[in-house]
């Protein structure tokens, strides 16, 4: 299986990271963030739940893989790196109380001169934990430290032709499994069984591309836990009037496009009538002023103008940026569609526009996974917009 | 949806972890991995993506559940907790740069009395971010900090009846998945299409039991990528000769039964054919050893003099706690089938008894989820053990 990019988009992002490095002064930076592993390594693999780490040292043209032993052949066949830049600690480390991997990635960057050094390690990343820090500071006295959260996700807001065009590809699942979606919720169907359907459809993905899976399951609630954001499906069997939240992804090749829909049984109420409406129509104005120049803010903007006409109003943020992603998330967590947010659009950004309302006993949901052009966006996902309205019969 | 397990049930879950506490001094304790937060609590929900925690105070009889406010819905749908004990931090805490959700949990504590008293973090919980140890103890600087990792991880070691009831279920539900696996690879397949046959069946579950999302998606590399340990599926049909490592789980109420299978298409080689026969011995000898008050690492021996006999070796643990999981890991983290873990078996313990082979060039997979019973174990998965062979034709 050739590695998703050309080596030398690999090379480009090594050294546009580099770049940012040497401007903040930093002689190595430890990444942990498997999103970020994935898009300067190429590696692809469920090893997170143990630590691992890309370490980019500053002057190196190739960043080091560091892993778990029985991990490195998973290393060898999905990274570009040669291979002694793929480097393993030993298996006793693993969930062991008194060493720690990061003990053996601190040897690492004092093999490449770096122990007296700046180093920059993402203190936020999902898996590097509190313990990791403190091992590899304690193993490494003389370093400066740095936090180098977000660094490598910044670079990934601007998408290449490559990372759009997989987009694209992970969009059409995504409209596809929400087709499937909706004609699974269905009176007396089991909430399992229409979840089974759309994990199918991910995964399937279309006739001539395998659909990866996404960073999140199917999110699914259905009747009063559609007043949650994040909930799945319970033991029980649709019936007339049900509101079901339908949140779900297109994957291919790691890179993700979410896609969101209401879907109700029978006629929907007045209010939820009135709330898909509002929303559908702050959904448009969002996306009507989406384009290279504007600000982040200024989208969310557009979008709070429209709710509050209609008597609505949201505090959570309406949308991120959106790409690679694992477990737990297929956001960025960098620039985030909410007040405040100066981010300055510019074409190639890919942003979920996720307009989620959860109001005391009921929510709805509808969202899209655009890109921005040079002229505008372009919404990547393909399904009619607004309430879903299936047939009780 | 009823809570899964009844109040009482909760209530001890609380006092024994209070009682360890007491034991060792702690006055609070911040859980910030998901599965412990679930145990404790019962919040099920895909929102570990942000900074949440459950807290227990001592000579508190209820946790409270901190998190985003678009999720306290879902702790208010999910917990057994009451609504003063439901707490959040604001919206645009989230992905903040300057200030952080864990300022918030800094708070709690101090309302709760805990400012000047010892608290104990999980220093190496998955969404225990370095920086969020760095804002929580910048927040409290007179409280004295204890490492809590593993601490509600090791009480969760023996399972009671209803936990067991549901490990029970998972099984059943592995156990089919690994019969659509085992059917699905074909030649001439798509190997995603297997993958999504294996997803549909984790999912669906049982006639009147709904699968639950495993914490690990199927791994499933087939050729070459069986040297290694976490690889999905790839672009790619199924041919004659092909070998699949198929490692899937069934889950339900989030506790977890994995199940793995080596299938092979067409006549195994001799060198397949051979480590099968050495892994399931071993794996048999393993089981056999299997009762209360031999440890860990007896089992671990056991099932090595057996490889050894066959002329293999391997290095890492062959097995490990397992019940309440989410991504990105079903173990428990807490005792291991290998080489120095002299935790003594005791009935009720249940273990995912993983006989994982990776070489040079290939690979093979046996494993189960046991219990272990009065007078010795019960696999509770049920598929023939051995390399899986399916014709070519």
């Amino acid at each position: 299986m050739p590695t998703a990019f050309a080596l030398s988009e690999y090379a480009a992002r090594v050294s546009d990271v580099q770049r940012t490095m040497a401007e903040r002064g930093l002689d190595a930076l430890v990444i942990c963030d498997p999103a970020n592993m994935y898009y300067l390594s190429g590696y692809d693999g469920w090893s997170f739940y143990v630590p691992q780490a890309v370490v980019v040292v500053l002057g190196e043209a190739q960043p080091y893989w560091i892993g778990r032993p029985s991990d490195r052949n998973g290393a060898k066949l999905t990274t570009w790196l040669d291979e002694e830049h793929l480097q393993s600690y030993p298996e006793s480390y693993v969930q062991a109380a008194d060493v720690h991997p990061m003990d053996v990635v601190a040897d690492l960057l004092r093999r490449r001169g770096c122990a007296g050094k700046t180093i920059a390690v993402e203190m936020d990343a999902y898996y590097y934990s509190a313990r990791a820090h403190a091992h590899l500071t304690r193993h490494l006295p003389d370093a400066r430290w740095q936090d180098g959260s977000l660094l490598v996700n910044w670079q990934r807001l601007v998408k290449s032709p490559q990372e759009i065009a997989y987009m694209r590809t992970a969009a059409a699942i995504a409209s596809r499994a929400m087709d499937v979606a909706t004609r699974s919720i269905a009176v007396g169907a089991r909430e399992c069984d229409a979840a089974a359907a759309v994990f199918q459809a991910e995964i399937a993905g279309l006739a001539d591309k395998p659909g990866d899976y996404p960073a999140i399951v199917p999110l699914m609630p259905s009747r009063e836990r559609t007043a949650a954001s994040h909930l799945t499906w319970v033991d029980r069997c649709y019936g007339p009037g049900d509101a079901v939240n339908v949140e779900l992804a297109g994957c291919y090749r790691r890179y993700h496009a979410p896609l969101a829909r209401t879907v109700v049984i029978g006629k929907p109420s007045r209010e939820l009538e009135a709330l898909g409406e509002a929303v559908a129509e702050g959904v448009d104005e969002a996306l009507g002023t989406t384009r290279p120049g504007v600000t982040c803010a200024d989208v969310e903007a557009a979008w709070r103008r429209a709710i509050t006409r209609h008597g609505f109003v949201k505090d959570s943020r309406v949308g991120y940026a959106v790409g690679i992603g694992y477990p737990p998330d297929w956001g960025e967590h960098t620039a985030s569609l909410r007040q405040g947010d100066n981010t300055v659009l510019a074409a190639g950004m890919t942003f979920h526009l996720m307009a989620g309302m959860w109001l005391d006993t009921h929510g709805l949901e509808i969202s899209e996974t655009l890109v921005v052009t040079p002229s505008g966006c372009e919404t990547l996902t393909n399904f009619p917009r607004g309430l879903v309205v299936r047939e009780a019969g």
